[in-house]
């Protein structure tokens, strides 16, 4: 069984989900695992069974499985001619599963529920993670409980009620429920797999690696992924420094996390060259799978990134819809706004001369539109309606 | 370049996508194209670039492609554990890029579009086709028109709008306005991509492929496919075909389309025994992705389900909404109400003792349920409120 440490003071723990934080520190504890001489088992597909050697996990049970992993990336042929770039990639993690990176995470967390038993698993999530622990639940024949904020829209419930959770709006301070959930794990034995959690953390590592063979065994040179809590790029951190220490790439990539403008507590921080993250009062942003106040991983990815040369930056609600649109008009890839983000921060930095615009750059696309519908710029597409005996002369006009 | 052919009549046409239906007997057009001595690429990813031999295409062009194919073959362990049956998977082809089957056919069809020099394409769609036809051509750099029906829901207009694509709403008949787009077409030089496009349906093979390879070189004994223009089908079967013609597999496997009783033209005539399709004047199903009250491929189908001892059914609409639940809630799986008819069906047809339990049977799962979220039967799920402070005791109650 693996074992839990905190990243800040080193300290190791017992691995046990009901208790995720360093007493002394406050901050997530991660696994302790360190892959030992690991290899990649070229005759399995991308996804967890092929990068076994570099997780904590005994075995992959496909039975558990929703077929996560795997995500194309998608060189950005028309774009980069569009804007004069060139090298840049998309890893299209929306086509996980249930739409989501989270996925990756879920798989991992519910391999360790199984081994340790548990009955029933929980989240509290405002969209994506939702879905995907209420999935992966349903298919581990466990019992999930989400709790979702009470502004939670429909669409988001509706996705992780389909499969048999147990959804509760919770009316309150949404850090609270977080603290709150993990007292009614230990209280119930429930092991609620929340953002930080370290098996979530281990899951995403797999994408890294999946990029790593993607781009022919190279590493990015600049790797843009959106941040909320923190959890997903510090996966993708552990995964580059797993391919380093085993000697498979030479240099890390820098990294680049991109915040909503309109709540960007760790952004803010890293500007003022802050060690802590001071909460965000009042999230105002397009970008709701972002918007977390006040991120639990937001200490120790500001410190990942002091030691690797990585940054933070943020970037506004128009970049962001602008962003959003390039991907799907230049590229055939519909995002949510969370995920335009990342190509939204491209921009800025290749125009701010700080990212040279021939580096090989890999933007993390965290999620799909579909999830999303209800945050589209309508003005901006063109839809019409006509007679059907009018299309003729309607369309010789357009041509 | 390829050549067209009446699955009927067997007169060639030349491969011109202006004209797409036998003059003789106005059934659609199907390629031509027979693999010689076709090699499956073992050292591709699945997907079209792995099957190329199979397909009537030169090469495979990545910088047209989103990622689609290579869709899981889901054993569907608990759902069978649950029911009292074995040798169930499900092909969940709503891990396409769009959420759809559709996305096999598009990028055969802009190929192409491509090859042929068309600056535009078009498509006319109640949902699915619209979003993967606009982002395939956005991907590729070409311009789209998508005529849609005037009801149709806001989510699948935005899905295709987001890709640039013009999108009309056409006030007036559907089956004229099928035959309006090719009008159209001709008149402009607009490639329309429609649902029974020869190059669409070359497309779907590569699904079959996919399934003999992922069952370990072995075909389905039953395969179960919701049926709305009968192209679907129509592709996989033709993919079998060329497996089986290769030597590959010694028998096809026994094909089950399904459609909704609320709207099933082509099911109908089965029954019945008849070879043509009488239009169904107001469908009424949940099922709209597969409610098409005119089938342009149903006498084609008709046909080649008689040559090969398959079968159409119909089922009702609480049984749809119960296999979607059921594979929401053993499986993960979040589908559609078109992709669950097949589950659906399964269940029908085993309890009536036509197929039998332990039959290695694959059912074909077409669309992801994020794009129909306003179809979910609420009174179902189990979603409440609680404040924070008492969530303590509601979990201690439900524990």
């Amino acid at each position: 069984m693996d074992s839990f440490a905190c990243p800040i003071c080193r300290r190791p723990y017992p691995a046990d989900v009901r208790s995720l934080f360093c007493p002394v520190c406050g901050v997530p504890l991660l696994s302790a695992f360190v892959p030992k001489s690991p290899k990649i088992r070229k005759n399995r597909p991308m996804g967890v069974a092929r990068y076994l050697d570099f997780l904590p996990l005994p075995e992959f049970d496909p039975d558990l499985s929703l077929g996560e992993g795997g995500a194309p990336l998608q060189s950005l042929t028309r774009l980069q001619h569009a804007f004069g770039f060139s090298g840049l990639y998309a890893k299209n993690e929306a086509m996980n599963p249930t739409g989501s990176f989270k996925d990756r995470g879920s798989i991992i967390a519910l391999h360790l529920a199984r081994q340790l038993g548990f009955e029933t698993v929980g989240t509290i999530s405002t969209g994506n993670m939702a879905g995907s622990t209420a999935a992966y639940a349903a298919r581990a024949g466990l019992r999930s409980v989400i709790f979702v904020k009470d502004d939670t829209p429909r669409e988001k419930i509706l996705a992780a009620g389909i499969h048999g959770a147990r959804v509760i709006k919770v009316r309150g301070n949404y850090a609270a429920l977080f603290v709150k959930s993990f007292e009614i794990g230990r209280l119930l034995s429930f092991y609620f797999i929340n953002s930080v959690d370290p098996y979530r953390i281990e899951g995403y590592k797999v994408t890294s690696y999946e990029i790593f063979e993607q781009l022919g065994g190279k590493a990015p040179e600049f790797l843009f992924v959106p941040v909320s809590s923190g959890g997903h790029l510090l996966g993708l951190i552990r995964g580059f420094r797993d391919l380093k220490r085993a000697g498979l790439i030479g240099r890390e990539p820098r990294y680049v996390g991109v915040q909503a403008r309109g709540c960007a507590p760790i952004a803010r921080a890293f500007e003022r060259n802050r060690e802590t993250i001071a909460p965000v009062k009042r999230p105002q942003t397009i970008a709701h799978a972002i918007a977390n106040p006040q991120p639990p991983g937001g200490k120790i990815l500001l410190r990942a990134l002091a030691s690797s040369g990585g940054i933070m930056t943020a970037v506004g609600e128009a970049e962001i819809l602008k962003a959003q649109r390039a991907l799907a008009e230049y590229e055939g890839i519909f995002c949510d706004p969370a995920s335009a983000t990342a190509l939204a921060a491209y921009l800025q930095l290749t125009r701010l001369g700080r990212i040279p615009t021939r580096a090989r750059s890999v933007l993390v696309i965290t999620g799909s539109g579909l999830k999303t519908l209800g945050e589209i710029d309508l003005s901006a597409l063109r839809i019409s309606e006509a007679d059907l005996s009018d299309l003729p002369e309607l369309m010789t006009a357009w041509k």
